[in-house]
């Protein structure tokens, strides 16, 4: 996940980064509109937006990975029928409402993909839907068929910008990164703020490539990039009904290495799941664990998240408040309830570089607490500041900076190590969360 | 958990019930004392409570249950091995510092002990060890030893409302209630506001009765009443390092029938549980998730603590907010984290009595929603107001009713049922937790 030196002084110097990590892979087109409704379950209008990304050819490389949660939304019902079609030639994504749960949902995701082939002059079957947004109501669907034409000719070929910024929900500004390699390049975005514990896929991601691949190896490259990238990262501990990963090659231009695309594959994955946790609803600060001395890579992944979703370290950590022996109980926690055997003469533990337990017991004095205060202080992304009503609103709409609370634990019994990235538990969240359709 | 019909409409009014449920049994003494220290870890002073608990007579007829948390407190590991103790005399309880992970925790809890048996004429073996507070800190033994004496003078026969208003830290009121049957009766207190996920136990909790019952009995019902009570409730996820529960019997008086003893204990931990988390830190919301229809009673559980605590259900509810499709995307992750096949067509969901989910789908409308709202409302133990600092403090120091959020979740898959109780996450939680220490 990034480590790299970016940092952002203003919106505008975020924008033109941005920018340019938007240039499209070619064969790829970029459309989007936007359109007012009133939901059928509520009694405000809402403002529900659509982007489509369209291949200039169908392609047979294609691959997508859906949420594992047990009640998965419409669009992943239908996305999970598409995996076995010969081609797929487009994807069109819709906000405001998730289609899950919702009466005649498959129907609904079918009427949109069959209007935008017929638009596109493709089959349905070639086109995946995708949705975000409130659980349990029914797409507004003829209102869809009726401003997709809109976005099909605002399609254009120079910037995945527009798509990025079409699908935000609570988001505060775009994601998008992009590998340059061969004579091509990988280009993600990605949409997700809230709901976001991914358990082998995530939210909202698109990745295109106009670098040839085979579909077999793509999915391979696709199931091993988001293994280690979407699925070390939590947000709130909620699972959505809709996390969707998409890869698409439109094998414009020639193949690399197997091994040089996965990596290119992993370092994107990487830097949009950096990028989700960070403009994660109400973060104010990113917290990296690196776990290590596991029996085995999952335990380490479970301490991770046992100590990343604790919301006492969460709230600690949104205070710049090194209460750190609420880090103990959270892995505890997790020992306890899958029974690992843990030995506390080897457990050690380090915030910021400093040791906070060894031998057995807590090593704290004042001086120490100063100095993590200050590390604390310098991964926050922004200060925290109430309206007179108790309201907390992120003050910038871009990411200052790249730092995270490091937080390191050596379990001191076996190799098995993870990183896993999280974040604070913050008024923001509250506010965000306590009244988000309002 | 507490159904009944209380409500409070003043702060005299709750305290003039506290002070009826705290008559002592037969054979206990109570005596608390307070003082300032500064912690070898902080900077700042802070302020100690201490808490005694007297049998007149020591008693083979004692028992507890301690945390499943794989680091437990230094109490906790010494008071495992008195439970193989012939006899115990007297409990003592100190705040402020938890004795968890520092440095020497056993010898300093076993110095504690040895000085109040020493006043109390009792032996060291004799004494059980408590503490809540920081975890990582060093307990000041000394300054303790040097109180402890006033605790001792302190003991009077009449009433435990002093010991459980001494064991408060971050809960807003005591918690005690009482069951009187036969010739005698059963008087719990609790303690437990934050770190609430108890697994076999729960924070603070002793529970006094003068009622004969053999050592065999007293463990086995006591076992019994924690698992259908402490073990079903969750404040924030977090499983405490420290969580104790301790029951004595001074056998003064004859015993009962042993099922009218369960079931009278029973009922004073379902009561004493409800209070811990309708005075959790925050808790603006009491959830009670009804599950049934589940192929087992530990999957009802699983399914039950995914929804209360999943942060999107908690915020919601905070906000009075009928976002209900969270629920549906709480219970779908729990099982896919479990491997449990559900089924969307056998799955109902009610809140309030209202049918949320039916036949595979959402049943909502603007009607609907107006009275689901209502419903949230009325749960609602205070409003949330915050100063013009974005500091949101509860404005009472009461519990004002026992009604609760009514959820029900029937998965329809077998005769598998619990019954959770739970909370929402509120700005009032944040703000405790982000500068807890402070």
């Amino acid at each position: 996940m990034p480590t790299g030196p970016l940092a952002f002084e203003s919106r505008d110097q975020h924008r033109a980064w941005l920018e340019a990590q938007s240039r499209l892979p070619q064969g790829f087109r970029v459309g989007t509109c936007a359109f007012e409704f009133t939901p059928a379950e509520a009694a405000k209008p809402g403002r529900m937006n659509l982007a489509l990304v369209a291949l200039d050819e169908p392609t047979p490389a294609f691959g997508a990975l859906f949420t594992r949660n047990a009640f998965p939304g419409a669009p992943v019902i239908v996305g999970r029928q598409r995996l076995d079609a010969a081609r797929l030639g487009a994807i069109v994504v819709n906000t405001k409402i998730s289609n899950v749960g919702a009466p005649g949902g498959v129907e609904a995701a079918e009427r949109v993909c069959a209007e935008a082939a017929r638009l596109l002059g493709r089959s349905p079957g070639e086109v995946l839907p995708s949705s975000t947004g409130v659980i349990g109501w029914r797409l507004p669907v003829e209102r869809m068929v009726e401003a997709l034409p809109r976005a099909v000719s605002a399609l254009q070929a120079r910037s995945v910008l527009p798509a990025a910024q079409a699908i935000m929900t609570t988001d505060l500004y775009p994601k998008v990164r992009r590998a340059d390699l061969g004579e091509g390049s990988i280009v993600g975005f990605a949409k997700g703020a809230g709901m976001v514990e991914p358990n082998l896929a995530t939210m909202l991601v698109y990745l295109l490539t106009d670098l040839r691949v085979s579909r077999e190896e793509l999915r391979a490259a696709l199931a091993e990039s988001v293994e280690a990238s979407f699925n070390l990262i939590s947000v709130d501990s909620d699972t959505s009904t809709s996390d969707t990963v998409v890869l698409l090659s439109s094998g414009r231009r020639a193949g690399v290495e197997p091994g040089r695309f996965r990596e290119a594959l992993r370092a994107v994955c990487r830097e949009l799941a950096g990028d989700v946790v960070r403009n994660g609803e109400g973060v104010r600060h990113v917290v990296r664990v690196r776990v290590a001395g596991a029996t085995d890579a999952a335990s380490a992944r479970g301490v991770g998240k046992s100590v990343v979703n604790s919301p006492l370290v969460k709230t600690a950590v949104a205070g710049n408040d090194p209460n750190v022996g609420r880090l103990l109980a959270a892995i505890g926690k997790y020992a306890c309830e899958r029974g690992l055997p843990l030995d506390p003469e080897r457990l050690r533990l380090r915030l910021g570089g400093e040791t906070l337990f060894e031998g057995g017991a807590m090593r704290l004095d004042p001086a120490k607490e100063e100095r993590l205060v200050a590390h604390l202080r310098a991964a926050e992304l922004y200060a925290s500041r109430a309206t007179r009503d108790g309201i907390f609103k992120p003050p910038v709409d871009w990411p200052r900076h790249e730092r995270c609370v490091e937080l390191e634990v050596d379990l001191g019994q076996g190799s098995g190590a993870a990183e896993v990235l999280g974040a604070d538990l913050t008024h923001e969240y509250v506010t965000e969360n306590a009244d988000y359709r309002s």
